[in-house]
C-alpha cells in the first residue's frame, strides 16, 4: 500500500470514534489527509494523532469535499443524512451504524468472512453490529467445512457499547451502591427508551429497543445481520442480547448444529487455530477460557470452551469474547478500509 | 401444621444458613426446638432467630439426637460425613449440597415440580443447584401443558452462590479496580481450583471445576439434575454457567423446544401467570422484564421475554430469574420441610 489517501472520521470524539484513531494509527494506515468531525456539539475539541493536534470540525456536507474515506459512527441519524453527502462528493462510506446493514445495495462485510462483497459497493459498505461480527468471525471457519444449520446465542455485553456516557453511568452507580448512595438510572438499558435500569451489579435483558415481536432490535440485528454477511438465507439463528457491567469486552455463549455431524472437539480446535482473526484460548485442565477482562485492546476474537453437544452428534457449545470497540467496532471498520485500499477500490 | 418439630440447621453462620433461618421465621414454620451447627471455626457465634439468642455449636454426630429435620448447607464433605448420623438418629435430612442428589436412594425435590417424590425417601433428601431450581419451575407448567424435548440454558450467576467471602472479594475488587489498586483474585471463580481471575466487570464461564468432557461440573449439574426432578432421562437439555459481578440473583436465558408446537406467546404467559411459584413480568412494551436486582428478598421465580423462535414452531425463549439464596437454595428446602410436614412425613 504505498498509496495515501485522504480520510475522513465521523465521531472522531466517540467511544468508538477514539478507537479508530488509534487503530489507523496502530496500523500505519496510509492517510495523505485526516479530517476528524462529530456533532456541533463536541466541534472544537482538539485530539492529538500521530502526535499531531487536530480540531474537531462539524461535519456537513461539505465537509467531504476531497475525502476518499469516510469512517462514520455517530449515530444512524447522522449516517442518514451525511453518508449520501459524501457518497455525492466521492468517498466511499464505511458506515458503523445500523442505519443502511440491511439495504440489499450496501454490503455488510466482516473481511475474514466476506471481504469479495466490497467490489458490489455502491459508495456505501456497512460496518455489521458488535455482537454479530465476532460471531461470524468464529463461526464462518465451521460453516465452510462442516455446514451450518442452527445457531443459539446469549450474549453478554458492555456497556461502552452504549456509548461513554453509558460507561460513566455504570462506574457512577457503582460508586453509588458500594457507598449506599441512592442513584437514579438514567441511560442504560436504552438511552432513548422510557425506563432506565440498574446496570451495576444486574444483567438486563435489553440491548436498543423492542420490536413488535418481543425481540430487541439488537437480537434482530444478531439474526438478520448474520444471515446476510454469511449469505444464508435459511440458516437458523436466534439471539438472546444482555447487558452486563463489564466496560468493555463482549462474551457470548453460542450453540450451533452443523450440516456434518461427528466432528471432534479437537477438529474445531484445530480449525479455530488455523483461521483468520481468531485466537483459540481453550484449555479447561488449565482453566483457560476467554475472559472479556483480558481482551481488551486486542483485534483479534478469542474462542473457548468448545464442547460438543452430550444429545447432538452436530452439535457444539462455544464461548467467544472479543473487545466489542475494536474487532465490533474500529479494528473491523480499518480492516474495511485496509482491504478497499488492496483491492484497489479506494478512488 | 399443629404439631411442632425439632429441627437442626447446619451451616448456619453461612450465606444459605443465614437465609434459611430468616426463612424459617418468616413462614412461622412449626418449631419445637432449634439448633444451630457450624464447623468448629464457626462455633461460639450467637445468631438470633425470632428475637431469642442462640449459640452456634460445632456439629456432631450426637448434635442430631432428638433432631426430627435437619436442614444442611455446610459444603459436600459435611453433608456426606454428617448427614448419614442424622438420619441414624431418626432425622430426616433436607441436603442443600450435591453430595447425594444423583444418589438413586435419594429424592430431588422441587415441590412445585415433584412433591410427592418425597414419599420414597430413605432419610435424606437432596436440594437441587439453584440454577436448575429456578429453571424447572418455569419449564414443568410447559412440560406438563406441551412436552419438552429440548433445552439450552445460558446462565447469568451471582456471587452469593459461592458464599459470603466471594461476595467480599467481588466488592472490594470493585472498589480496587475503581480507584485503581492493585488487586489479586484469590476465591473465584472457584475456591478450591487452581487459578483465579477477575470477577469485577468481567463474565467467568466457569462455575465449579471442570469435568473431562469439557463441561463443569455445576453445567453437569444443571443437566442431570434436571432430567431426575422433571423424570425426563432422555429430555435433550445442555449447560453453559457463566458467573457475573451480581450480588445475588441468577439470571438464565433459556431456548425450550416442545413436543407439541404451535402454542402462543399469549398462552405461555397465561400458563405462566397460573404456575405455582411463579411470578410472570412481560410486558415488552413498557420494558417490563425480570431483573436480578429486583428479585432478591422474594421466594418466586420470575419469568419473562418469552417470545417464539422465529425459525421453529415448537421453539420459545425465554428469561429466568430467582433469588438464588432463596428459591435457589434456602426457601426450597423449607419448603420441602413444609411439605414433608403437610405429607406426615416428619416423624
Amino acid at each position: 500500500m504505498s498509496k495515501q489517501f485522504h480520510v475522513a472520521v465521523v465521531g472522531a470524539t466517540g467511544a468508538v470514534g477514539q478507537q479508530m484513531l488509534k487503530t489507523l494509527e496502530e496500523r500505519d494506515f496510509p492517510i495523505a489527509s485526516l479530517k476528524l468531525l462529530s456533532s456541533k456539539r463536541s466541534a472544537g475539541k482538539v485530539l492529538t494523532f500521530k502526535g499531531k493536534e487536530y480540531t474537531v470540525e462539524e461535519a456537513t456536507p461539505e465537509s467531504f469535499e476531497g475525502v476518499q474515506i469516510a469512517l462514520f459512527s455517530a449515530g444512524g441519524s447522522v449516517s442518514k443524512a451525511l453518508a449520501p453527502e459524501a457518497v455525492k462528493r466521492g468517498a466511499i462510506v464505511v458506515d458503523n451504524t445500523s442505519a443502511f446493514r440491511m439495504d440489499p445495495n450496501v454490503p455488510l462485510v466482516v473481511p475474514e468472512v466476506n471481504e469479495s462483497d466490497l467490489k458490489e459497493h455502491n459508495g456505501i459498505i456497512a460496518n455489521p453490529n458488535c455482537s454479530t461480527i465476532q460471531m461470524v468471525v468464529a463461526l464462518e471457519p465451521i460453516r465452510q467445512q462442516y455446514g451450518l444449520k442452527k445457531v443459539i446465542v446469549s450474549t453478554y455485553q458492555a456497556v461502552s457499547g452504549a456509548g461513554l456516557e453509558a460507561i460513566e453511568e455504570m462506574k457512577q452507580q457503582t460508586k453509588d451502591i458500594l457507598e449506599g448512595n441512592e442513584f437514579t438510572p438514567e441511560i442504560l438499558p436504552v438511552g432513548g427508551d422510557k425506563k432506565h435500569y440498574q446496570i451495576a451489579f444486574n444483567a438486563v435483558p435489553q440491548i436498543d429497543l423492542f420490536q413488535d415481536n418481543g425481540y430487541t432490535f439488537e437480537e434482530m440485528k444478531m439474526m438478520n445481520e448474520t444471515k446476510k454477511i454469511m449469505h444464508m438465507a435459511d440458516l437458523e439463528v436466534a439471539a438472546t442480547c444482555v447487558r452486563l457491567p463489564v466496560e468493555t469486552g463482549h462474551s457470548e455463549s453460542v450453540y450451533i448444529e452443523t450440516e456434518k455431524g461427528g466432528a471432534s472437539v479437537q477438529e474445531l480446535k484445530t480449525l479455530m487455530e488455523s483461521s483468520p482473526g481468531v485466537t483459540l484460548q481453550d484449555d479447561p485442565a488449565n482453566q483457560l477460557y476467554p475472559l472479556a477482562s483480558e481482551c481488551v485492546g486486542k483485534n483479534d476474537v478469542f474462542v473457548g470452551r468448545i464442547r460438543k453437544d452430550l444429545d447432538r452428534d452436530n452439535g457444539y457449545h462455544m464461548w467467544i469474547v472479543s473487545d466489542n470497540l475494536l474487532k465490533g467496532a474500529a479494528w473491523n471498520s480499518v480492516q474495511i478500509a485496509e482491504s478497499l485500499a488492496k483491492l484497489n477500490l479506494l478512488k
